[in-house]
Formats: structure tokens, C-alpha cells, sequence
């Protein structure tokens, strides 16, 4: 189509780049400043008017994008993770839905698709999840039994804890990160004094666990790691070497070539 | 036996164990909707259905491998596994067994012996137990010799955390995972000043080898982990250039044998 | 200049450096009993004393250094560290300067400075900071847009944790820290049953990150790690190696020339 | 001296060994049992005898150790150990040493000496302090210079916490392990709403250098752990080719040195 390849170039020039990342900075400040009623008494005007021009500069660098890049432009993740963002902030927020305009500061969450290194972070974070989805399937079934458990057991004895099956999850999970979990098990001691036995070893399972879900973490993160200064110095000197025994061999050929053709007669 | 052959062949079938599976999910789900008195109310007697139905494919299951397989059913330790859950459940809970009805779920961990990646996951964090013995050892060792001074220093003092040797036991492993430990000091500490003495020297030490305990796991984890891509392609190297010298060898011998019987007459 | 050599050796002796640490070491000891107000009462004027006399041994020192060194004290990082530290605690604390008064005590970080080891340590942490860059910048990213979040949508209800943007703040770092954070879920839950949802996926996805920015550094530190003794003697044995194939194919290459020239005529 | 030879070889029979081990492990469990008033009352007397009896069986032990090795005995750190514990029990504890009474329980500490696998990893973890001297130097520095910044700053605002130094120190030091720190800092920040910056900071670098004294760890253990069996392999292998590239030269200087002797003159 015509201009596609001008409206390319003008996007993937850096100054553009850098543009679009100023805006995306600019904004998630004002949204914050949006949150100050001071700030809103007396700059309210500026901010909004700020919030939509970013907005608007959000939508035409999408478009653009879209029209330069025609199909492969759905071909990236992270264009669809900005197409999605935009276009959730165009939805108009009225009356109950003022969760949906609290959302609207993961707008700034542009800046992840739009800063290179920060893409790679995030991508090198999800590659890690398919390894662990083994040992998080262990941990979430861990913690649904022991919740069906503690419904049944604890939940007439601690109601504020453990009365149905999703406060009990959301308290499960809470001991598992560590977070007073005495308290909690005091509470339920209170009424069955052999409590520790369920609360130690679910604390004592779910952390060894985890730890190896940690783990796995570190030792993928180990080998997707750079070759350190010594491997590669290793590696090179095994290359050197190779080389020089594949010369050491071709030498052998030829002497054996040679004596085989007989020693040349003397001159 | 008779048909043996034929029934093996069908357990063994993906479709049937995927069947298992679904079917243990299933039970795993009613069992938590069990839990909520509304859905109890509403819909009790087809969960209470979808359980009897869910608790008699496991026993068929488990009949047809202990016929199929015969003794060598009980040479894999997954498989007593699964027959002691599923016999536990066939006990029939009345009475005072409550603790035993709310144990139900565990049925769900059936999930991990049907799931091969589950199972190899529990596998290797069972593997790994042998290898940290002394540690955790040395950790109990710890954890009771403070638990039998703290009894004694402060069971008068503050009965509510060291009355005996199981609440300080308890109060003991609380202050090992970070837990509100700085309340339980401020306890003791109002009536023994001194105490934060004791509180920090057992955090540090406790700290140190717990640390030590999970270095020794995570180097464990780091041996047994597959070679990185770089390891590998190193190993490749040195794999083809021993055989290149071999060759090389070879060849040196030839000339020698050779050289020995004299260079060729001239023709 | 004249002197300049002669300073410069008395600076690097040992016994002087070591008396210099000796005066760190003490002026900090003086300046913790200033905060005990019996001490103060009894010995204040000693201490006040010890206090003076370190400060003017340590500007005479970095007189000394800054003559002995001339330019070339400024290229070193940690000349202008104790420079400004120096400089700072000479500036007259009087009015309402009393936080600089209770920062005076970061004159014992010149300790740091003055102790190889420590040095090499603090370089070591901050030569890791740039690796992470990337990582830190996306935790802030989530830090930052939860904040603003939390402050349109619980700000109202529990104002003493999400009043405004800094108090949110304070709030999820402390609940990245996993402090308390039972707590503050269970007052904002007090009024919006949902916000688990918020709160755990918060937890998650902190946490997650946290944990990679973690492995990064473990990453870096490896890779930096001296050379383990089995990898120092592996690359030993690489080394030999290529030394006497280098002497087999020269040796090879002496035979090949000889060939050429024909056996020697036998005498 | 006579019977030292016998006296160390009835010492060394593992029978021997195996019995010390069980009256430790007696001891320590009779020792636990004496904090239960209930059990005092009921086997009181029994429970004094098995301790005397341990107490006296150590002894001996020790006294026998003693004599076999005679010199030598001291050359063993674990022995000055077990001479230590054995020597602080016979101190006969009355009037106000109720709290050496209590502390007769770290005879059980005694299992470490014994239990060979328990000694090895105790010394593996002391092993590891000196290498982590600089990182706990700093850290003690740190939370030294914070606990004298706290003191002057807060100690008059928030006495409970930051009265005093010592106070202050147990106050960072229950912050640095992150135990209650929101309620610290909203306890500071209700007097001074800056706290926050301090506090934030203070967690920060603490971490940071607490990771950093993780990893050196780490990387520690890393280094004097076993080779993995890969390692292990391409040492092997290294060390094949290395014998076999030696037989290669050897052979190649017996060519050379025929060459040099001339061909064999035909028969």
C-alpha cells in the first residue's frame, strides 16, 4: 500500500521511539497525580487534558502501526498486547464501572512493550513457567486438599478464617508466604490443641515445595545463562585444539602417502 | 491368568488413564463443593452421587491392576500408594471418625500417581530427603535443646508460648520461620531483659543451617540437572577429537610397523 | 612538590593505615555511648574530646592525602567518598540541623574505605546493580501502577493504608516484603469480599519478579566466581595438552620436510 | 603407657561408639522429660538416676579418652569440646545458677561429636564463616551506624522500640529480618511522616548485602561440591587423550630418531 514503507521507517526511527516512551512516561505520572485531590483541585484541567492526548497519541501511533505493518503486524504478542491496552482505554468509563477507570493506569504497562531490554525480561520470565507447571500443579493441589480439609475440620471452630472453601484458600495461601501464621494457628489451637501437628506439616510441605520450585527456577535460569569467562576460554581452547589435531592428521596422511608410494629414488 | 493380557492392555490405554484422571478431578471438585452448605442444600444428593460413582471406578480400577498385574503390582511403590487411599476410603466414617470423613480429599492425591510429570516431581523431592539427613539433623537437635532451655527459663514467664516442651517446641519452630518472633521476645524480654540474647543467637544459628540446608539441596538439584547446551557441545568436542586421535595413533603405528620392516626396495 | 613523596610513604604504611582504622573504630564506639544519657553525664566531656580529636585526624589525613596525591586523588571513587564524608562533618550542627547532627555516626562508614576487603566487597555489590537495571525497572513498573490502583479503588475505604499515592506506596512495598499483608488484605476484604483477587495476584507476580531479579544476580555472581578446583584443573590439563600437540606437529612437520628431501644417502 | 593401646581399641569398636551414642540420645530425652511436672511427680527419681548414670558414663568416657590418647587428645577440637560440656555438667549448679541448670541440656549437643556425619557438617558450616568475614562486617556495620542514626532520631518518640542502643539494635535487627517492620515504621511515621525514606532504605540495603552474603555462600558450597557426573566424564576423557597424545609423541620421537639414524640398509 502506498506509504507503508515511509510511515515503517518514521515509526522504527529511535527518535520516534523515544517519543512515544516520553509520552507513555509522561502519563502514567499525570495518572498518578490524578489520584491527589490537591492536585486535581488545582491542575485537574491540565491533567485530563494531558490523559487525552496521550491517549490520542497512543491510538494514532497504533493505527499507524497497524496500517504500515498490514498483517505481520498481528504476527508480534507484544502488538497485540498494546492493541489490547488501547483499546480497553478507549471503552468510555461511566457510571459502575469505575473499576474499569482505575485500570486505566496499566496503561503504563506500554512501556514494557515499548522499552526493548524490559520485553526481554518479561519474555525470559514467561519462557521460565512451562518448566514449573509440573511442580505449581503439586502446590495448588497441596493447597485445595488442605483447604477442603480445614473447611471441614476448622470451619465452625474459626469462621473468620476457615468458614468456606475460598476463605480458606485465601488463609492456606496466606501461612504458606509466612504471614502470621501463629496467629492463626493459636486460634484454631484454642479449640484443637492438636493442631500444630496439621499446621507444621503444612508449612514444613508446602515450603520444601516451593523451595524446589525454586529450584527449578535457578537451575533453568543456570543453564540458559551466558558461558562464563572460563567455559569459554575453555571452549575456545578446545577449538584451537581440534584444529591443530586435524592438521596433526592430515600431516600423518600424507607420510603415509608417501612411504607408501616408496621413498623418493636418491638424486 | 485368563484375560490378563486383555485387561492390562486396556488400563494401559491413554484414553482410559486420561478417563481416571478427568474422573479424579471430578471427585476432587464435588468433594470441595461439599464443603458449602448452600450447594449442600441445593444439590447434595448429586454430589453425593457423583462420589459413590467416583469411589467405585477407583476400586474397579484397582481391582483390574491388581489382576493385571498380579505380584509385580506391588513392586511399584506408587501402586501401594494408590491402594491405601483408595482402601482408607472404603472405611466406612460414622461416628467419631469425623477426622477420617474430612481426610476424603486426600483421595485427590491420586492425581500424582496418574500424572507421570507429577509423579516424577514428587519423585525427585522425595530423591532428594536422604542426602540433607545430617542437616535436618542437626536442626531438631537444635530446636529441642532450645525448646528444653526456653521451657525451663521461661515456661513461668510467659506459659501462653513456653508452658511445656510441645508449646515450646511449637513457639521455637514459629521464631525459625520469621514468624512474629519479635512479640514473642518482647514477651520474655519484659520479664528477662537478657533474653534477646538467646532470641537472636537462635535466630542466627537456626537461620545458618536452614541456609546450609538448602544449599545443600540446591547443589544436589544443580548435579543431577542435564548438562547445559555449552557443557554438551564441550563434551561433543572431546568425544570427536578422541577419536582423532585415535586415528592419529593408528596411523603413527602403521608407519612404525613400516619403518621397522625397512622402507620399500626401490622397483 | 617537595614532601609529596615522602607523605605519600608515611600514608602507606601499614601501622599508619592501621592507626587510621584504629581511629574509625574508636570514634565510633564514642559516638554509640553518646546516644547512652548516663554516659553522657558522666564521661561527655572525654567523649566529646575523643570526638574532636578523630575529626581533626581525619581532615589532617585527607589534607595529607589530597597534598601527597595531588590530582590523581580525585580519579579514585573512594577519595571523593571520604572527602565528602569529612567535608560534611565539619559543616556546624546548630539549630534545627539535628538529623545532620545524628548523621555524623556515618563517618564510621569511612571503615569501609579504609579496609581492602570491605572496599572490594562494596565494589563487588555495586558493580551487580547495572545487571539488574532492567529487572528493577519493571518491579517499580508494578510497585508503581498497583499504588495508583489502590488508591482509586481503596483509598476511601481504608484510608490509613491507601490515603494517597505515597502511603499506597509504603503499603505494597511492605506487602512485597510479605509483612503483615494478611492484615491489610483482610481490612480492605472487610468492605470489597474481591480484593483477594488484587492481593494475591499482587503477591504472585512481586514475588515472581523478585525472585528472577534474585536469580540474576546468583547468575552474575557465578559467572564471576573464581574457577572451581576441578574446572582450574581441567583447563591445566587443556593447556598441557595443547603444548605437546603443538610439539607433535612440529615434530610431524620436521618429518615431512626430511621426507621431502629424500632418506639421507646411508653413509 | 599400659593399657593405652587397649583402651583405645575397646574406644574405637563401633559397639562402643553405638552405646555413647544411645546414652547421649537418652540423656537428652530424660533431660526433656524433667521439664514435665506431671512426669517429676510420677518417675522424678528414675529420671535423676538415668541423668546421674549419663553423666557418669561421659565422664568416664572422657577420663578413658584422656589416658588412651594422651597428648593427641588435645590436638582434636571436637575433644576440647566434649571435655568442656562434660567439665560445665560436673559444676555442681546451686543457689542463683538456675540458668546453668537449664543449660545442661547442651550435653545432648554432644550427638555432633559423636555422630561422624554430624561432624562433618558442622565443620562444613564454620568452614564457610571465614570466607563471609567482610560482607558480616559490613553488615554489623550497617545496622550498627542505623541502630545510632535510630537512637538519636527516634529514641525519644518511640522509646518502646528506640531507647536505647541495645534496644535500637534489636529493633533494626527484628526489621532486617522483616518480623512486624510496618508496625515499627507507622509507629515512627505517626511522629515523623519522612520515616518512611529511612526505613524503605534501610530494608533495601540490608537485603541487598544479606543476598550478597547468601550467594558468597552459595557460591562457596558451589565450588567444594562434588564434580557432577558430566565433570566428572570430561575429566576422564581429558585425562584418556592426554595419555594418549603422550604415547603419539613418544612414537613420533621414535620415527625422528630412525630418520635421523638413516633408513635401514636393505637387507
Amino acid at each position: 500500500m502506498p506509504g507503508q514503507e515511509l510511515i515503517r521507517a518514521v515509526l522504527e526511527r529511535p527518535l520516534v521511539q523515544r517519543a512515544i516512551i516520553t509520552v507513555i512516561v509522561v502519563n502514567a505520572v499525570t495518572m498518578g497525580m490524578e489520584t491527589s485531590d490537591y492536585l486535581m483541585d488545582h491542575a485537574g484541567g491540565l491533567l485530563h487534558v494531558v490523559d487525552r492526548a496521550a491517549l490520542a497519541i497512543f491510538t494514532v501511533e497504533l493505527a499507524a502501526r497497524l496500517y504500515a505493518y498490514g498483517r505481520s503486524f498481528f504476527k508480534d504478542p507484544w502488538n497485540w498486547f498494546d492493541a489490547v491496552i488501547v483499546t480497553v482505554s478507549l471503552v468510555p468509563a461511566s457510571g459502575p464501572t469505575s473499576v474499569l477507570r482505575a485500570l486505566r493506569i496499566l496503561r503504563a504497562l506500554r512501556l514494557v512493550s515499548a522499552v526493548p531490554s524490559m520485553r526481554r525480561v518479561v519474555g525470559a520470565l514467561l519462557a521460565a513457567v512451562p518448566g514449573m507447571a509440573s511442580i505449581i500443579g503439586l502446590l495448588v493441589l497441596m493447597v485445595y486438599i488442605a483447604a477442603v480439609i480445614t473447611t471441614k475440620l476448622f470451619g465452625d471452630l474459626v469462621p473468620a478464617r476457615f468458614e468456606d472453601l475460598s476463605s480458606s484458600l485465601f488463609t492456606l495461601f496466606q501461612i504458606m508466604t509466612g504471614d502470621d501464621w501463629g496467629t492463626v494457628a493459636h486460634e484454631v489451637m484454642a479449640h484443637r490443641p492438636w493442631a500444630w501437628i496439621f499446621f507444621i506439616a503444612y508449612i514444613l510441605m508446602s515450603t520444601f515445595v516451593a523451595l524446589n520450585l525454586f529450584i527449578a527456577v535457578v537451575v533453568n535460569a543456570m543453564n540458559d545463562a551466558e558461558p562464563s569467562p572460563a567455559e569459554t576460554r575453555a571452549q575456545a581452547d578446545l577449538e584451537a585444539m581440534r584444529q591443530e589435531l586435524s592438521a596433526v592428521n592430515a600431516k600423518l596422511d600424507q607420510l603415509l602417502m608417501r612411504e607408501h608410494a616408496g621413498p623418493r629414488p636418491p638424486a
